[in-house]
């Protein structure tokens, strides 16, 4: 016999609609009607596999078409006829219940810092601006109160685009001041700039953390029934309450479908597409773990994680590190101006191995005789930088840049602002810059990493 | 029967050794003597699949090791007993060989630039140089003659991290000048910075082409064993001669093995990996051909190419284009230095839709009231930029920035630098900018464009 596994909520019906259909004992297979006012839609009674906060009831019509009948406080549903779930072929289904096994009173605190995951359409101009009352938000998706205990409190209300090094500092000394009540915490953040500020938090605590801290956020608006919210904000809350790992990471879907998760460990993540809801994806390394939501489970497949440990905080970021990449015809006069301008350090986004033009190399002397450090990342993002290859790069290594072994051109830039407001002395700053402190390094790279593109 | 497909040459043999074997009409399956010296070696004569410029003759020695035994001028070979190869179960193996059909008079040019496909280590420091004689190269590299009668020169001896604009145009001078003679044009080029110039050659021919334009380069240096140079060269042999395309290209490794190459429309690759042979790989559209160069095939997987034309070229670039990537905390100092310093346009990375931070926002106005064009791209490289989404976008476009679509952030740094040397006026600049010319837009997203990650 077939076997349908369903989540493990009344055959995927949730809250007042999984009330209505046990007061009737109404199963999937079961052939009821529905009376909405003065229409009524008879068919048979089909689990709901798709996760949606809609409230909605999937009915089998007699001409063979499901829909989706909306159910409001008024409904009345009626038990028609017992009956039992086939497939086109007409062999019997059988529905497997999964046990709920709630992990006990986890207590899961919601920072909002603002981004769509809590947007709304401002119906004036048309676009989406944020809300932030992360009560609001936990009430839209009651679902995660299955999971966890939830708590969510504003720390802060602003469009991604917008964070900066400031706000890492608001965002890691709230986590301080509050984790400690809290099994694990998840940040809500907007989608743009969440990577950068998730690999602050993870520098901050390199040394210790007593749980996971989640970022997650949504690439839909959460008013649009297209909306990745629930699934992405239900992935975290398993995250939060379930994961073994000490680990700061990003928690957004998996798949373009609502299929699965994943976590990926903050320092090696990256927002690689402008509006899919897999946008984010791990550059150089394996996500730390996948999660089915629908089944309330979580798969470490990245066993290389922190344990948890006492919370140890190293707090502070400096604000004149700036980010650059190089291109064919760059001319000296940007990084001069950066040096002259007494910047307290630099990443460069080189080509390939991390090469700039030999051209600009006098400007990079300039910068190590300053005493600003250059670190070299590449703009192929995949990969390792290896400046003893070919000349360029030797003569760029006795320039002084320290080669940015395989990090994230973004996570390098967070690692050197943090660095900076440590030591701003040049020997020790390329020791922290070169040491695996937060899993912005992966030493082994499996050839698995790189991802298949379609090739026909 | 098994049948082993085998390539186009004496089963799997070139040259010297393929006269040899011919000579004691030897084939697969005979057993053999190989005399070097004396040194003597008896087997059974394998196909040799694995492509290699290497000269030697696989044998399966008795105890049933295969190895591989090197052939000079005075090797002697003797055929001792004809046979017949058989699968390890004792099958009979067919050999299927292909039938040769090289393309009639077609003539190529090789035009040399520098790079690792003609590099050689420089013993005394250890670091690869480039060594640019596109002759000796050919030399290296004879197989290709099989397909086209191949000519070489050498136009510029530089690495390719010293590429800029005004060696875009010596090539793209070159091209002009000496197309006229050949059928298709390979230039090989370092890979580094292999797409900014394939693209360049892309906007100044966008108009017509004669023929296929092919970059094509090595990530492993070409006195490497594992070099990926023969293989690249003679994919390009073939895309230059074979393909129906009037487009500019660059050929390089489908995948880490040596099983197929990709042709990928110049505007639309990107090399994103530091190391791997399959570096190159299209983003936001699929690739033009695959290419089979042991099976002499040619398959073109994007029917929406430019046919071949008469050539009909736009020369020039405007140096004075900056490149910049926004990053949380970027302040506004590096866009005013830009339009202070009287560059003549911009294009900034931006995050996700194509955003910056709204503080930003008055400098983009600074540099459209000082007739700077600004385009928006994302450093997210996939998807399409939206600045109607949210209310930044919003404020942007009323700042007058150019929303770049979908185009590759170093495309349309390419792009304006072209357009820029063609026209100033702003509104002529926006219309060049959202046209597709070239290929750089493509308007159509499927959704396999975004490639597959490995989530356990």
């Amino acid at each position: 016999m077939l076997e349908l596994k369903i989540n493990e909520f009344y055959f995927g019906y949730y809250g007042m609609i999984a009330d209505k259909l046990k007061e009737i004992n109404a199963a999937p297979g079961d052939y009821i009607s529905i009376k909405n006012g003065n229409k009524q839609f008879n068919g048979t009674l089909m689990p709901k596999n798709e996760f949606s906060k809609e409230d909605i009831i999937v009915l089998k019509l007699d001409n063979g078409y499901n829909i989706g009948v909306k159910i409001n406080e008024k409904s009345e549903i009626q038990l028609l006829k017992k009956g039992q779930l086939t497939t086109h072929a007409g062999e019997p289904v059988k529905l497997v219940e999964k046990e709920i096994t709630p992990p006990e009173n986890k207590r899961i605190l919601v920072l909002g810092t603002g981004g769509t995951i809590a947007s709304r359409v401002d119906y004036e101009t048309g676009a989406v601006k944020p809300y932030l009352d992360p009560n609001e938000l936990v009430a839209a998706v009651p679902e995660v109160l299955n999971y966890t205990n939830i708590e969510a409190e504003e720390i802060l209300s602003i469009f991604s685009e917008d964070m900066n090094p400031k706000y890492w500092d608001l965002i890691t000394y709230n986590i301080f001041k509050k984790f400690n009540d809290y099994d694990g915490l998840i940040i809500a953040h907007g989608t743009d700039t969440m990577a950068y500020t998730a690999s602050a938090v993870a520098f901050v605590f390199n040394k210790g953390l007593k749980g996971p801290i989640v970022f997650t956020g949504s690439q839909r608006s959460s008013d649009r029934p297209s909306s990745d919210s629930a699934f992405n904000i239900i992935s975290s809350a398993i995250v939060a309450s379930k994961a073994p790992f000490g680990e700061v990471c990003v928690v957004m879907h998996g798949e373009t479908s609502d299929s699965y998760a994943l976590a990926h460990r903050a320092t090696k993540v990256r927002k690689m597409h402008t509006s899919r809801r897999d946008a984010f994806q791990s550059i150089n390394d394996i996500p730390l773990a996948k999660i089915y939501p629908f089944e309330g489970k979580l798969e470490i497949i990245n066993k290389s994680y922190k344990e948890k440990k006492d919370i140890n905080p190293e707090f502070g970021f400096d604000d004149r590190v700036a980010l650059i990449k190089y291109y064919p015809g760059m001319s000296n006069d940007i990084i001069d101006f950066l040096v002259d301008n007494k910047y307290h350090g630099i990443v460069i986004e080189g080509t390939g191995f991390g090469h700039i033009s030999n051209r600009l190399i006098d400007s990079l002397e300039r910068a190590y005789e300053s005493e600003i450090p250059v670190v070299i990342t590449s703009q192929t993002l995949f990969g390792r930088v290896n400046l003893n290859v070919y000349s360029t790069g030797r003569k760029m290594l006795q320039a002084g840049v320290i080669p940015g072994e395989d990090m994230l051109p973004e996570t390098a830039y967070v690692k050197l602002s943090w660095v900076l407001s440590r030591t701003r002395n040049m020997n020790e700053i390329k020791n922290y810059m070169l040491t695996n402190l937060a899993g912005e390094i992966n030493l082994r790279h499996e050839l698995r990493l790189y991802p298949r593109w379609y090739h026909g």
